[in-house]
């Protein structure tokens, strides 16, 4: 059944390409009220399409805030079931003057289409709706059963996605997930991701004096609480750039010979990652490649300071308070609230009885690694293989999908991350664009996996 | 002739309150442009109100911004001279809506006199001015040359002063100069300031990767330059309170036993100063005094830090800068060009090549200490002792006031800091305030100083 699936989307290119066209065109824009209507008509416009090219049990699913919608094809009790996760919603286009074509007016050149929510993510997941509509029209069915699970607040970190899946657990339980809102290495470079960071984020608050204080009057006998707050920060890694919380690498899966080897395996550039970035040198912690620094390892980062006077010139006073938020990037199996305990415990063990600490959470998120020789998992690089003619490379990432920890601790489901964009699709930017030969060769792709899935 | 010019002076009281009224009445608001012909009105007053008393020369002499006022009486070619210097404008009167009374609409109450520029420091210059008309009244003459200096830029940091003093050196020349812009300790208590803190102020600032970074995506592998900064502004103290720049403490005049006992010996609530500070318990230095610590060591203190996301919640960025402020608060005989030396080259070794280092300078200025041993500070404690009926203490101070380092410099002068003010008297603050009956102690205080000088 596959090889005729592929052949029909392979003869429906520019018809897929010209509905691409109009959903890219609806500014569904998850953050801003004035497109609140967009948002809505972007998910009747998608359950239109869904019901159109066979899915049952086409929704639009009120919430809080914007739609969820879902669809499902569920009847073969035989075959396992896919749930296909994707959001509608995107990003701002401003700054608007930086788009060479307007956001959405969606424009074809030099072998992209250029728009918002090209490659993040209303492209990719639109790509998924076009392989299941392949082996619609020419077997009548998927190979598998299938579920989609697409919402409209991504964009705006997910508010009412926890709930929706925590209410709907019967309607969503499936044997995999799939989701694709990420990119591979190039064109002709696959790449399938298989372990995310997780997050916990503290800000450190000392309060000292209950005003800010004259240091030429007070100076001397006050315990400065910027002062302090640099001791606190600076205590917190070592010179070999290893955290120095205690207990914090306890639960550190180590890496394995195999897994650097296979990581190592992955074209990177330092020197231009050293450009990206815009530094001299990289600096982490000992021991680890910057590879595996950015990906592999945890990390804690300061993202901001602010204490006393901050403005041009000179301002003689001790502050009253000072303020640091510190986050910390964790890997599998740290538990993000064991963090925050170790965390709160070390930072309470370095601050004296001279100030008052308040510690603030501003997020926990669980690292995920996918383990990369489940069928599932197996199935998609062959997939790839099949839809790139190359062999997928296995990569992680640094930052987090919280959905994947959600769909895991909700519904058990591990989840294949199987991006079809590319690093330089401006996802977030002006002139998002999203490569076309990989939108086509998706589409294969997903038929690929979904015949590949079937047969585990 | 002292005799005579106390009981004219006393004889004087009600039309010397009226005459301060009058000058205190004019809003001689030094960095309010609106305020400039108000400055021009204060500075000719004060110029006609000396020529009316006796002084001779007296000039409104102008410089790049508000004029300077200069009066002399120089006719005994064998006694001394005294310098006298004041300041003639006040800061802004807001917010209003604090003030009791109009800010420039002088009132008595309880004693004392409310307005801008009460006591600092148009009620403590016009003290000189009443005493030496006691003394051209009564005996024709003071016992000693004087010449006066009063400025129009004093609260806007005497951006003219420097080069006005340079420029008229042979005019300003002076065997010892006196400044009435302090305070005592109390009604009963009063006080002679014979050191003052100087100052070397710094900013840091580090750059590190040329924009802020996701710290997903590179957060392990790039040195982040708020956490660098946090570790060498914690590299700049010890946990007892000293800081550890090599040589800062080289030039450092220890403290005599002598000294510590008298300083011991002022009046000093160590629960009201925490009171003050809102503070539970101090820290400085260890083996001084608080009243050691904030007067007669030098210490080090962040006065800024900014780097990254300060607003409300999290933003996972590796922040492109950071800048801290740090001034130190100098002492006897440190010299604030080679503190800032040090400091450079001490922030130089502990920053690594990771991030940029740029340190920018916001201020320098030389302490003072003046021997309280010399005849005037000997002949100004019998003229406290006479005019106010009790001995004196010898205090010194944290804060630092640039012009007696400038008097010291440029014409070799020691200063007398014979202050007049409370501590409560709220000066820059609402419901700023003079004490009247140090008003007219001042005055015969100022008589008693000019005649124990003569006798020295």
């Amino acid at each position: 059944m596959v090889k005729q699936a592929i052949a029909w989307a392979e003869s429906q290119r520019q018809v897929h390409l010209e509905q691409l066209k109009t959903l890219l065109s609806i500014p569904s824009v998850s953050t801003q009220v004035e497109h609140t209507s967009d948002i809505v008509r972007t998910a009747n416009w998608l359950a239109d399409h869904m019901r159109a090219i066979g899915l049952n049990e086409v929704s639009v699913q009120p919430t809080d805030r914007h739609p969820v919608v879902y669809g499902e094809w569920v009847q073969d009790s035989d075959a396992p079931t896919v749930l296909i996760y994707g959001h509608y919603d995107v990003q701002p286009a401003e700054p608007l003057a930086l788009w060479d074509t307007p956001p959405f007016s969606p424009t074809v050149k030099n072998g992209n289409i250029y728009a918002r929510g090209a490659a993040d993510d209303k492209g990719q997941l639109f790509i998924h709706l076009k392989a299941l509509e392949a082996l619609f029209e020419t077997a009548g069915r998927p190979p598998v059963n299938v579920k989609l699970l697409i919402e409209g607040e991504e964009e705006i970190g997910s508010p009412s996605l926890d709930k929706f899946v925590v209410d709907h657990q019967d309607m969503l339980s499936a044997d995999i997930s799939i989701i694709s809102d990420s990119h591979i290495l190039d064109v002709d470079k696959p790449a399938l991701l298989y372990g995310l960071r997780g997050m916990c984020y503290m800000e450190i608050e000392l309060q000292g004096p209950k005003q800010d204080l004259h240091s030429g009057s007070f100076g001397g006998a006050i315990h400065n609480p910027a002062q302090v707050l640099c001791q606190i920060v600076s205590a917190l890694k070592d010179d070999q750039g290893r955290i120095t919380i205690p207990g914090f690498y306890d639960r550190v899966l180590p890496l394995s010979d195999a897994e650097r080897t296979a990581l190592a395996s992955v074209p990177f550039s330092e020197a231009q990652f050293r450009q990206e970035a815009g530094v001299r040198k990289t600096w982490g912690e000992a021991g680890y490649t910057v590879r595996e620094q950015i990906s592999a390892r945890p990390t804690l980062d300061v993202n901001g300071l602010v204490s006393g006077y901050t403005g041009e010139g000179g301002k003689t006073i001790i502050p009253a308070w000072a303020r640091a938020k510190v986050s910390m990037r964790l890997v599998a199996d740290q538990d993000p609230e064991e963090i925050q305990q170790l965390f709160t415990q070390h930072v309470e063990s370095l601050t004296p009885d001279t100030v008052e600490l308040t510690l603030h959470n501003w997020g926990l998120a669980k690292p995920a690694l996918i383990d990369r020789d489940i069928p599932e998992m197996q199935a998609a690089a062959r997939a790839y293989e099949r839809g790139f003619d190359a062999q997928p490379v296995f990569i992680r990432e640094g930052g987090s999908i919280p959905v994947v920890t959600l769909l895991k601790e909700t519904l058990g489901l591990d989840t294949i991350l199987m991006g079809f964009g590319l690093p330089d699709d401006n996802i977030h930017g002006p002139n998002e664009k999203l490569h076309l030969e990989n939108f086509y060769r998706g589409i294969e792709t997903v038929i690929y996996f979904l015949d590949e899935y079937a047969q585990t």
